[in-house]
């Protein structure tokens, strides 16, 4: 059974008879079964008992289940209804239109629509930059799915992805005050989405690619950002890519060793791992050997792959061969964006001293973190319950306000590293751990200092 | 010049000498320049005088330039601005998300978003029926253009048309409740239009095309509505029809006639004359002859187009040929969705007793409402400046909401009719005039009443 958790937080209605320690013994029981009781609040109270909700944490459905049957066996309880605190939140969905204009009167339509709005409509004809100024293209992202890799659930289509959308929605509006708009695409074809992106792009002022499989998120984001005008950026490789850099940055302090200088070990040659082996070779790393199901990508294996070709090009100076145990002996640092298992008690034991362990899988950690540190001075991961979480929010908010603020027509990858050193430095010197290498997803430092430093280089490369 | 307007509001920062009668002469010569003064704010007063925004309705830029001249003709006043209200309120666009989630605990983006929000697309994927209850799309509808025909202003591409589109949403909301995307597309070709269409369906529960150019909207309907599980509706067909349907059956109330008997003329054999032409033979009219430019539509002439052939087997029943002016002699009802001009004073003189005149072209009607008026009983314009203004925004959104409450996977004629009867009905007996034979696009009772009609239509079709 999954630890039971606030994402899986159930409600009872328990009707109860009219007994003083009824409600004690109601919740003594959902403790007794497991379930962590987060609240209680009574419904009703009548003559001849009362009805109380009680929240509680619990771990999956079986032990909902579990819980419920523990209530119905206490004397004089019975559960009603049992409910789910996450589904509740998602019914209806998550977001809504707002209005700006009032419309109370004749003259309030006149402008915001027929006949005034004709006025508006030619002024963007004859000045087509002017979209930016008079509608909402200066505020709007598309977050653009096929519902191939959505979180680790798989290829789920369109329709089951919507939730995860219109979450990411919600949290471009809640930290970096950009509007964005789920686009869940009834196709995986990479050259259809190719132009359904392109034809859609009118409204928008970038473009948010997320959860698309690899290798189709590669040609849909070349592609889109050699045609469009505004900025494509496919969160799963950049925003993870921008986090970890910021992590690292910050785990290289804690340990007193610098990028330049460290020998790194990475696990996955996906859409992550390459961004991330990208953007750590730009920040100013040269010595990186990615693993794949293989071991260490070198030059000795014939490769059909244009990626991998690129990969044995680009990484492994020493050009070392073997298994993940094999080539991590020795290490600064091993990054991880592959699968649970990948990684032994024994391999993080060979790395070197002060070492630094990113077990990035998601839910399964490539080990089990209170394992890994053991041996190495800082351990970070993707997940919320344990220190130093990997977690893409900390970027895409404020890279995308800061890319709106400045019409940027791209994401470089110079806003790309800006962009992480922000996040790195919202820790401050005297705040720095080996438990606290990233700032909280609600420090609200964190999405206006990224926005800053992506405004900052798009305004250089503008001048 | 064009009659001065709130559509064209302007503002003008004037500083003015302290001198009390400085604003009266201000406010007087803007009036003597023909601008209608609606609004003055002093906006500073200092020792030396004072600044004030006026605002007055203007008829377009080459009149406010006069008004502007005008004030700075007046001794020690002079303008420091001037700027427009209509582009005012579109600065930034019109609408914006709101998030229906709070997010401001880990528990909270546990629930909302990873993890929790795993169980909720895995829901969706095992049942994708309830992607109508755990997402979006239950309230929301996209407004599909591309840019081909927008108002009267023609073929104005994608970026331009988003400020009627974006109107359109606002309209949406503030008047159905339903939550409305703008979508722009940089394409014009039906066929990739419809592709693009197709794709993006999943997030949505109806689509409004809108906007888009004859003939290409006719397939690109027909084809979406072959294909889709999602109503799709070309507002400017269906929703001029509904409305001219609703103004036609309480026309024909107030001169006593009914729809089986009277004898209907129309031009324009464009898409809304063809949809208005179905709605009204689906309401029980037999007796219509629709007039292109070339005259009476009848079977002497060859014609290859599919429409046209459709046209000359299913109207016309007597096989009349001639113009405009030889066929609506006798006529009791003339409706034209074609353009300024059309009709003369001898063409309505020549109706029956008790015409019926629906001059719709826009901005300038078929013939002019006084002109007509002084043979026919009732007159009704697309206009918002004469009495009985035919307006979608009648129908539309009703329709939608409706449409949604019902999970209506189309919507059907009788629909359409249904809804005409009850923006029709929405006129009581003892308020109907022949100068009040529509509701106001404001009364509050029309979009509950439409939604109510489609949805028991909807409810029966389901049954």
């Amino acid at each position: 059974m999954a630890a039971p958790s606030a994402s899986y937080a159930i409600i009872l209605r328990v009707r109860m008879d009219h007994d003083t320690t009824a409600l004690g013994r109601v919740t003594t029981a959902v403790g007794e079964a497991g379930g962590a009781v987060t609240g209680v609040d009574i419904v009703e109270s009548h003559p001849d008992g009362m009805t109380a909700d009680i929240t509680a944490n619990a771990g999956d459905v079986e032990h909902a289940n579990t819980i419920r049957d523990a209530v119905n066996a206490v004397d004089g309880a019975t559960v009603h209804k049992i409910s789910d605190r996450t589904f509740l939140i998602h019914l209806g969905g998550k977001m809504e239109i707002r209005s700006k204009v009032g419309l109370r009167t004749r003259d309030d339509l006149s402008r915001a629509y027929t006949p005034g709005v004709a006025r508006v409509c030619m002024a963007i004809h004859d000045k087509p930059e002017d979209a930016w100024r008079l509608t909402i293209k200066r505020n709007t992202v598309a977050v653009v799915t096929d519902g191939s890799a959505v979180l680790g659930l798989g290829n789920i289509g369109p329709e089951a992805a919507m939730p995860v959308m219109e979450g990411k929605a919600v949290l471009f509006k809640e930290f970096g005050g950009v509007d964005a708009w789920p686009v869940c695409l009834a196709t995986q074809d990479p050259d259809e989405i190719v132009k359904v992106v392109q034809a859609l792009a009118p409204t928008y002022g970038g473009i948010n690619l997320e959860d698309i499989a690899a290798p189709g998120c590669f040609e849909i984001e070349r592609r889109l950002r050699e045609t469009l005008d505004i900025p494509v950026f496919h969160d799963d490789q950049h925003g993870t890519a921008i986090v970890t850099l910021a992590a690292l940055t910050n785990a290289l302090r804690v340990v007193g060793k610098r990028l330049g200088d460290v020998r790194i070990t990475m696990t996955g040659a996906g859409a992550a791992g390459v961004a991330i082996l990208k953007i750590l070779q730009d920040a100013g790393a040269t010595n990186i050997v990615i693993c794949d199901r293989d071991g260490a990508i070198h030059k000795g294996v014939p490769e059909v792959d244009d990626s991998k070709q690129w990969l044995q090009a680009n990484t492994n100076p020493e050009q070392r061969s073997g298994s993940v145990s094999e080539v991590i002996a020795g290490s600064d640092v091993f990054i991880g964006v592959s699968g649970p298992g990948v990684l032994t008690e024994d391999d993080v034991a060979s790395m070197a001293d002060d070492a630094i362990v990113f077990a990035m899988a998601n839910p399964e950690p490539e080990i089990d973190p209170a394992i890994a540190a053991r041996h190495a001075r800082v351990v970070a991961t993707g997940r919320s319950d344990y220190p130093n979480q990997i977690n893409n929010v900390l970027a895409f908010p404020g890279v995308f306000r800061g890319a709106l603020n400045a019409k940027a027509r791209d994401i470089t990858e110079e806003m790309k590293v800006a962009a992480a050193h922000a996040i790195a430095n919202v820790v401050s010197a005297d705040e720095l751990h080996a438990n606290y290498i990233v700032p909280s997803v609600f420090n609200a430092e964190v999405a206006p200092a990224v926005a800053a430093a992506v405004e900052r280089v798009a305004a250089n490369d503008a001048s």
